[in-house]
């Protein structure tokens, strides 16, 4: 371990490089055992294309369903479902024949990307570009020694209540609904990570860096 | 108007200081003809007390019911309840009783403020301060003319699909739950945004500023 870094010492690599090589064979690691969110490794690899950015640990957009107190509460709670692709009837259906403990949840969200960059003017060109793609709720979250953390987030989100107990009634129609709804909620999500990717792959043309 | 700028020029006031007393007397004449959110005044006092720092565009927390296809879509989209105190019951009834035109969304949310400060320091010490309040999702969105722009976010927020169309019923309980629930949300904001208060009040006893 001391062995190597000192190899990458004197190979000239500077901090920041040696934090965005482990970044890159981390997420390559977890692309390997199925860590990573089935559909965003190629996001991730257009920002690590950029010379001065890469990312860490970041979401595609998903569906949960939570069995909590209130949603955003970690403590006590548990995640009884989570997918990044869609959920069917069949899902909530077979959740809802359970009991729970607190109350459920249904959760339905975008993408949520945090890249480190090397310096300011990299940050403020990832934030223009995700508010561009979409990604209005992007800024920079804070500053340490793998160098500026910006955090880029869509406005995309459900947060339904599904059944405030186990004796309350979940009507046919009702998951429909929600389930089309969740759905459909996910998918634009999805729409506004493809743009994103769009326009960093693009952005990568127009740099001499690359 | 020219003169009074010059005037402020002269008597040594920098840029990011004129700024500041302009957001001040907007902030008072906004609570005048009664723009402000009806408890976000104190709040908003305690960061202007604060030598290095204003704000701006801040939202205390509120209900809203919108008719929208989406909730996060402004365009095609109208508010057609808000409410910085809470929702009944019957404010429920009523927007149900009418026929809407795209779906029904009631959205929780808790607060977020809007703070310029003067330099660096003042803005990670203040996204500090939040974070401690439970101000998770605080960051800086950008730097212009007025300074660097922090956003100060809870992580509390319902998004609730209402109806999906006129015809559908939502029954006396549904109506019952969802009020409670929302009206709790709301709480949990105000909770975090009074502890914000505490903490930027104690800050600035601990500073030698004020």
């Amino acid at each position: 371990m001391l062995y190597k870094l000192m190899e990458y010492i004197k190979s000239g690599m500077d901090d920041w490089e040696l934090w965005k090589k482990k970044a890159y064979e981390r997420m390559i690691r977890d692309k390997e055992i199925g860590y990573l969110d089935p559909d965003i490794y190629d996001v991730l690899v257009a920002f690590f294309k950029r010379e001065k950015s890469f990312t860490y640990s970041s979401c595609s957009g998903r569906i949960t369903i939570i069995d909590s107190y209130l949603p955003w509460i970690r403590k006590n709670s548990t995640i009884i479902f989570k997918n990044h692709l869609g959920i069917t009837e069949d899902d909530v259906k077979d959740i809802l024949e359970k009991p729970q403990v607190y109350r459920l949840w249904l959760v339905s969200q975008g993408p949520i990307l945090h890249v480190y960059t090397k310096d300011w003017e990299e940050a403020w060109d990832i934030i223009k570009i995700a508010r561009n793609a979409g990604f209005k709720h992007s800024g920079v979250l804070t500053v340490n020694n793998k160098g500026i953390l910006v955090e880029l987030k869509t406005g995309i989100k459900l947060v339904q209540l599904l059944r405030e107990n186990s004796e309350q009634q979940v009507s046919e129609d009702q998951i429909k609904t929600i389930v089309k709804i969740s759905n459909e909620v996910l998918k634009k999500g999805k729409d506004k990570l493809w743009e994103l990717q769009k326009l960093v792959e693009e952005s990568l043309k127009t740099k001499v860096t690359a």
